[in-house]
């Protein structure tokens, strides 16, 4: 069997995530919080339309919605691919709902196109992902690569004090066993709106990621004086906000230094007392830090933390510093990246290898199998908001890509973990 | 009749402040908000204890309270006395009240020990200077200098609602048809803790002051481009943050090279949308510039608006600044400065010439009248606290110098307009 001539069903897809686009609570954009009715009927109508395409819908035990596709080897395992069905509150159409509605299509045109494939393919649409509901993010995905057991349900709550266990239940959830992580899923693809600029601003079509970054955020205090404005000479001061704009712009000059893909930002800050006529006497800010490689990562942090401690010394104010949150960088499978940079190639589609600053669901697998993910344009770099955007044209290029890798992973003879060898590229080109 | 030998009344004065202070909401510290029932019983206790020294006592439409010790001259001239009587939301003791009780007890002590002066002398509690209740200040002196007329009362409100002709007419005021601004005083002389660290730092008893700053505030607003943390490389961003970052430490360096006595502070600051995952896309702060000369003021912000702009074109930002506020220098009398350094000399009391860095009644009276100001220190400059301190001793000695010059304006033979020349110097030492 030789590549094929994809038609891209971008009408279908299209269509489908304006049908999902419509499950929002009210407001600007799309607000579809784990375990609400907007959230529940949109699962639901992904099942509906599983089935509808031949595809064998069913959902775990803590609502991810599966169309499977089942194939004929017997070895059991299964390629995945999907992303995320939640959203932030007042979100866009495109976070995590494009990848979700290119994979239910695309195996939908497969089935159609050809039928029952060698290995299994399944398309997912993950419970949650974006943490804007709980406490806690990755819920769908972590059930299913075994970061979470079902245990975290009865004593995490939302904002209105619902428990994660009684949001399942007011969606027919959570009276059954908790899935076990699955043990049979030998690849994980997805596909997802960049959410950055870097496509766009590059001019180019597709970006096949290298890693997903590794993460730390601090949270960073500083404690001076807070004292009149009018009456505390220059000298005799101790203001917390001036050490912290000094922090600020060294740590800036430092990241600037370590070069792309190292990002470092303040997002948060929050004055105390806050008053024009008061010297700051506090400042809380936050410091989050990302990059592909471990051990930058680690380099930078160090920095930072050497030239803020030295900012502190000689301003006279107190620092704390505390790690909030740490996360490594996961790589993406080598040999799936080649196969989607031949098949761009193929395809006569401008791409480029980038790194994903933004976390998503194929972190988690990237530990536990071949993992890819596939990045199309965000118009603006917007995300995260209603003005969210990505023409169809180019939701369609990343489509294509898509179903042609799953056509490799799923209808060609190679090795026997049911996955393309590393070193097929010279098929493509 | 010569300089006389005073010992200072402090223990009647240190009664009188510590009475005030029982005039308070409950709460940490000391408040005393305009027309309250806890400023009404203050003011009333004032007057009580005005009759009982033989003083006149009365007071005008706004509330404010007078203790007149009325001389034989005929010419109407007035020399006051005084200070404010209301506080910051859970204030100090000392900050108006001293000055306050310093004025009335002084007065009384002249009264007792040298009985009817040649000129008149009245102790004044001014209504109201802080613009802790209502969107205003200097409420009592501004009514008294024509900084108002009464009209105002109307239509401004406090956080509740409540206007001030209603709160007015809670204490017994607000029927009577506004007082005239007083054409009467010839001098203005007030006492006041310094709210600062300068005198403590220099180790002095007494600050003669010199001015009070001019002011200028604006509110400065920078708008970048609010974008994800993780996707948007370091060379892509329009960061407010770190924009109005570099504007404030470039802020700090030029108000090092001013030097003395200029002072520019950042006191509140807010970033939108203030999330550790999202490049700020907006930051408001305040700038908050003082100097007590005018050319100088002027010359410094025109520096800064220049620096701000240089920063926001290069870095791709908006800028906004608008000038919330502008307040020209009040020089205080050269003659009367001599007068206090003068008896500094003679009393053996350390002392220096500063400049106020905060704002005060006398920098109302200042443009219409011979103004003089006193400062005793606070301890580790703090002001507008609970914790605000000065030691007896040190008030008392506020108190003496006080009395030493009143006596000087009250008692002694000079010239025509009831005020020492000011070249008498060579008297006192």
């Amino acid at each position: 069997m030789s590549a094929p001539d994809i038609q891209a069903p971008t009408a279908e897809m299209m269509e489908l995530l304006e049908e999902l686009s419509a499950f929002s609570a009210p407001g600007d954009g799309v607000t579809r919080l784990l375990y609400t009715p907007e959230w529940r009927m949109a699962q639901q109508h992904l099942l509906n339309r599983a089935g509808e395409s031949g595809l064998k819908a069913y959902s775990d035990s803590v609502g991810n919605v599966y169309g499977r596709l089942a194939g004929t080897r017997p070895d059991g395992k299964v390629v995945l691919i999907g992303s995320h069905i939640d959203t932030v509150v007042s979100g866009g159409k495109y976070d995590g709902a494009y990848g979700v509605a290119a994979a239910f299509t695309a195996l939908g045109y497969l089935n159609r196109m050809y039928g029952q494939p060698l290995r299994t393919l399944e398309a997912v649409s993950f419970a949650e992902e974006e943490g804007s509901r709980f406490p806690l993010t990755f819920w769908g995905s972590g059930n299913v690569t075994g970061l979470y057991d079902g245990s975290e349900a009865e004593d995490c709550k939302d904002s209105e004090g619902v428990t994660l266990l009684e949001g399942m239940k007011s969606c027919g959830l959570g009276d059954k066993e908790p899935s076990a992580p699955r043990s049979d899923i030998s690849a994980y693809v997805e596909l997802h709106i960049e959410q950055g600029i870097v496509l766009e601003r590059t001019g180019m079509q597709i970006g096949v990621v290298s890693a997903i970054v590794g993460q730390r955020r601090f949270a960073v205090t500083v404690k001076g004086t807070a004292n009149h404005a009018g009456t505390t000479p220059m000298g005799l001061r101790r203001d917390a906000l001036a050490a912290a704009a000094e922090m600020m712009l060294q740590m800036e000059r430092l990241a600037a230094e370590a070069g792309d893909p190292l990002v470092a930002t303040t997002g948060r800050l929050v004055v105390t007392p806050n008053t024009p006529n008061v010297i700051p006497g506090e400042v809380a800010f936050t410091l989050d830090v990302r990059h592909s490689r471990e051990d930058e990562l680690e380099a930078f942090c160090a920095s930072v933390v050497s030239a803020f401690e030295e900012i502190a010394e000689r301003r006279n104010v107190a620092l704390g510093m505390a790690l909030r949150l740490s996360a490594s960088p996961a790589p993406m499978d080598s040999g799936l990246r080649a196969e989607l940079e031949a098949i761009c190639h193929q395809q006569g589609r401008t791409y480029r290898a980038m790194v994903s600053g933004a976390g998503h669901d194929a972190q988690l697998f990237a530990p536990r199998c071949k993992t890819a993910m596939i990045f199309v344009p965000s118009q603006g770099g917007i995300s995260h908001s209603p003005e969210e955007y990505t023409p169809p044209e180019e939701l369609a290029a990343g489509l294509e890509v898509l179903i042609a890798l799953l056509y490799k992973l799923g209808y060609e003879e190679t090795d026997e973990d049911g996955l393309v060898p590393q070193n097929t590229k010279e098929r493509w080109t």
